[in-house]
């Protein structure tokens, strides 16, 4: 069912669509491991449930737990949500399920990248590293083994040819420390179906993922982007969106054309709070979640299914003003806040993190 | 997606097919418990992915493996197969999977039936018993809910009305202490969609099943059943061949007809080994399996994909005469022989016990 290709995505006419196109659905998974997520992950249980609950009203959800969950994660989720067996060690599609592509013939085919915990945040991945290989089983696909250690989060694509990633993460000496900028380049072009690769810098400060793009900025449609944006010359994260502000301004896409960039306003900063980091289980060699740590927020971590815009609710002096972008750049998308988000926040990451849309294949580009 | 009835198949028009007609595929699952399988399981797997590849020649199939054995199943069965996360307890997709059912329009629905590890050789079953649920939302399929403790090798159906099982296993008080054979009665014609039901006694003797049909006779077609037969009077299979024997050749279906019955010769009597007996994890409380044990041997328990009839090899005496009575029973199907046969047999059950077929609805009756 799943047979594993040996060309390339490129070579075969295919490419990664936008992912606000249609979606066939959406991929998630189920959070479980108390040294990532606080109180034996019964509140990102919750918060993962709703966000599944409220994308389904859009278009069909699956949520892969473990054997171990299945039947909390079962009796947790409404009948309209799938749930299968699909074992991870934590819970982020986006980073560990494969990178849809569709072509011409409206085939869908799936990427799936070598995957090492986000240049080793964990020891022990090998359930992550097999996920995309399942999903791709599951749904049917044919599957592309990228040479390349990286994680869905990490790209982002125009559908018209242009790639939009961050050196920080992709060129990350823990992922990839044979291959030089070049060679990165030419396996995005390769996998992702592109012709133009946009570079910018780092991250948002802190992000454990090492600068994924997805918390940083996105393309709204060919030709614009969403950069997360903060006026506080006295944040770090001030200097990060200046600079991101100052490549896209330089860049132009695959087609030719200079970005126009929608400033959506970042949230806090954003901390840690002493309670919530004592219900999270220390264990030897995973990160240290004190109290204080600033937390990777942004609104731009948000998920589009089908007609809508989810977006993550992370900060009451920030969530109108960054929901008014938004509903600026997407005027025709029903924006639902997820209030949940902050919950998904402490584990590391946002709605777009825990997501993965499969494209509706149309056959056109 | 897989939506819980709370009606019964015979009410909404529904009913179980005939095994014998049209597939969509077949469902497997993948040993590994080393207290039933021998050499922590690895011949039991060898003789499992040859089944399933032998089926995989004729309709898809898919296989079920723990988040533990996944990628080792992965690799031991061909890209055609597709195999998926579903964990057990043990392998025996016949009797935890679902029973699939079909009606006019060409759906196809499903029956989970109460599972109590066949009336408790195992203690635990949370896992088996949520096979099931798992296989038909996965086929998408909505299910049904019996309130009946059985499995699926206890059934037999013509797919015109009549069902054949065996007094041994539907009225076992570890089963359904609390239902008489008339209530027992009275479900299955609601989850099987039938409307007779043939009662024979007991199954085939050391069956650890306690007498399910799947391994004593099955219909080859409406009005014509297959019964595992001996001539030895020695053996104490003998009585248990005659009894069902005569209550098969009183018995009318559903449609009023009489009974063809077909003798397939039984292997043996076939026994476990020393060294096969020495290989298996002896574990409190699960049964004991020691060297001399009569092995519930029969060519009954075959499985037919689409056009073809794969009989379990045990006992070079045995087989060639027992394959020519198949291939004069199923003139148009192609028999394949098992060898690994024995090896399932070590653990319980054959062909049939770990296959599970799923109809292809095609909306005549």
């Amino acid at each position: 069912m799943s047979r594993t290709l040996t060309s390339t995505p490129a070579a075969d006419g295919f490419h990664v669509p936008s992912e606000l196109g249609p979606h066939a659905g959406c991929w998630m998974l189920w959070p479980e491991r108390p040294d990532n997520w606080r109180r034996r992950a019964l509140p990102a249980q919750l918060a993962f449930a709703a966000v599944a609950r409220a994308i389904a009203r859009f278009e069909p959800v699956t949520v892969g737990a473990s054997a171990g969950q299945y039947r909390r994660a079962r009796a947790s989720l409404p009948p309209a949500v799938r749930v299968l067996e699909i074992s991870s060690d934590d819970a982020w599609m986006r980073d560990v399920g494969p990178t849809f592509l569709v072509d011409a013939q409206a085939r869908t085919r799936g990427v799936q990248w070598r995957f090492n915990a986000w240049g080793g945040l964990y020891e022990d991945y090998a359930l992550d590293a097999d996920v995309a290989q399942k999903v791709l089983e599951l749904a049917g696909c044919e599957r592309y083994c990228a040479p390349l250690v990286t994680e869905g989060g990490a790209i982002h694509v125009d559908g018209q040819g242009t790639a939009l990633v961050t050196e920080q993460s992709l060129l990350d000496p823990r992922r990839n420390p044979g291959l030089d900028r070049g060679r990165v380049q030419r396996l995005l072009e390769r996998y992702l179906g592109v012709s133009r690769v946009i570079w910018l810098g780092e991250g948002v400060v802190e992000d454990e993922t090492a600068g994924h793009i997805d918390n940083l900025a996105c393309f709204a449609r060919p030709g614009e982007v969403c950069l997360t944006w903060t006026e506080d010359v006295r944040d770090p994260q001030r200097r990060v969106c200046a600079a991101a502000l100052e490549r896209l301004l330089e860049a132009r896409d695959a087609r030719g054309r200079r970005l126009r960039v929608h400033r959506i306003p970042s949230p806090g900063p954003l901390y840690l709070t002493w309670r919530e980091a004592r219900g999270i289980l220390p264990r030897p060699g995973i990160r240290a979640l004190r109290p204080g740590r600033r937390l990777a927020a942004s609104y731009i971590n948000f998920y589009a299914p089908n007609g809508a815009l989810l977006m993550p609710l992370l900060d009451t002096r920030t969530d109108a003003a960054a929901r008014r972008a938004l509903q600026h750049v997407f005027p025709r998308r029903r924006i639902i806040g997820v209030p949940a988000a902050r919950e998904i926040l402490l584990g590391g990451g946002n709605l777009h993190c825990i997501t993965q849309q499969q494209p509706l294949a149309s056959g056109r580009s």
